[in-house]
């Protein structure tokens, strides 16, 4: 593999929210021209694969504004600098009411990563814990499923399942679990 | 499927540059609340597996700028407006040094869909043209290489591909032809 060719000169935010941050960058391009590169500053998001005994796992659905689909995604978001399997297991808590007694990173994916800097950790959770306050949690969320892998390759195939990240993880989480497809 | 909460209000652009802009939305959000909503407006986005008779097809490789990292990827890009296929059609070529006659889109995928508002559209080429044109422009491609879709997804599975989109579009290309994995 040859050496990576881009050379950053300087940076300044341009933009900023308590969600993204737009950063603009003085480079040197592969051409050894100097440019302006922004790139969005995302930083580390986790996505939970959490199985049960039965291999089923967790998916989450809800409206996503910037698009105005419906979306069925893997329960996680940004780890807000924290280490990743905290994060992992903050995010199942809160947006999946489980807690989970194994966890495994399974791999790495990046998204629009010529745009933003993101790098999302899929994360493998089983021995779910199934104390009384995780059922009264996870009955309290309307909006989850269970599926088993080749449920959610089913709403892969149909286009029910339209987040790419959440399609990816489910391949890795298949192809390390060396399930059939 | 409950009814998309989500409502604008309001709209106003707040960075722009050739390849990305950013708007910032005045909303009522699912809780019936205003607030607002910074989407990075990015269009349609095109991106091909380009397949021949041998059942393989084009990877790019690349220098990711805000990652840093070497990414193997379908070729695509942005539709920059114009018609899906069409779209595809330029950028195989453009990326990849390729024609082909046959063209179907296979799904739509969405990558940080609670940020940006771009749809990926996975686009199965089929029936390559090998002309010397096509030729010579293929060998001018030094980042190049063509895999099986078994190849792909052991690539997928260690770790060499890191592209979400890229994951999710072998799947999905994988699910259509119905191949084994």
């Amino acid at each position: 593999m040859k050496k990576n060719p881009w050379k950053k000169l300087d940076s300044r935010m341009v933009y900023t929210t308590p969600w993204i941050s737009v950063r603009e960058d003085r480079v040197i391009r592969p051409d050894g021209k100097e440019g302006k590169y922004s790139v969005i500053e995302m930083g580390h998001d986790v996505y939970i694969v959490a199985m049960d005994d039965q291999e089923r796992f967790c998916l989450i659905g809800q409206h996503r504004y910037p698009t105005g689909s419906y979306s069925w995604e893997l329960p996680g978001g940004n780890t807000d600098g924290e280490d990743i399997i905290e994060a992992a297991k903050r995010e199942l808590w809160e947006e999946a009411g489980l807690k989970a007694r194994q966890w495994q990173e399974i791999g790495t994916y990046e998204e629009m990563n010529g745009t933003t800097d993101c790098v999302m950790h899929v994360i493998l959770a089983r021995e779910l814990q199934l104390t009384e306050d995780n059922k009264m949690a996870e009955e309290a969320i309307d909006n989850a499923k269970k599926v088993t892998i080749e449920q959610a390759l089913e709403m892969i195939k149909t286009g029910e399942i339209v987040c790419a990240l959440t399609t990816a993880a489910i391949l890795k989480t298949a192809l390390i679990l060396e399930k059939k497809i």
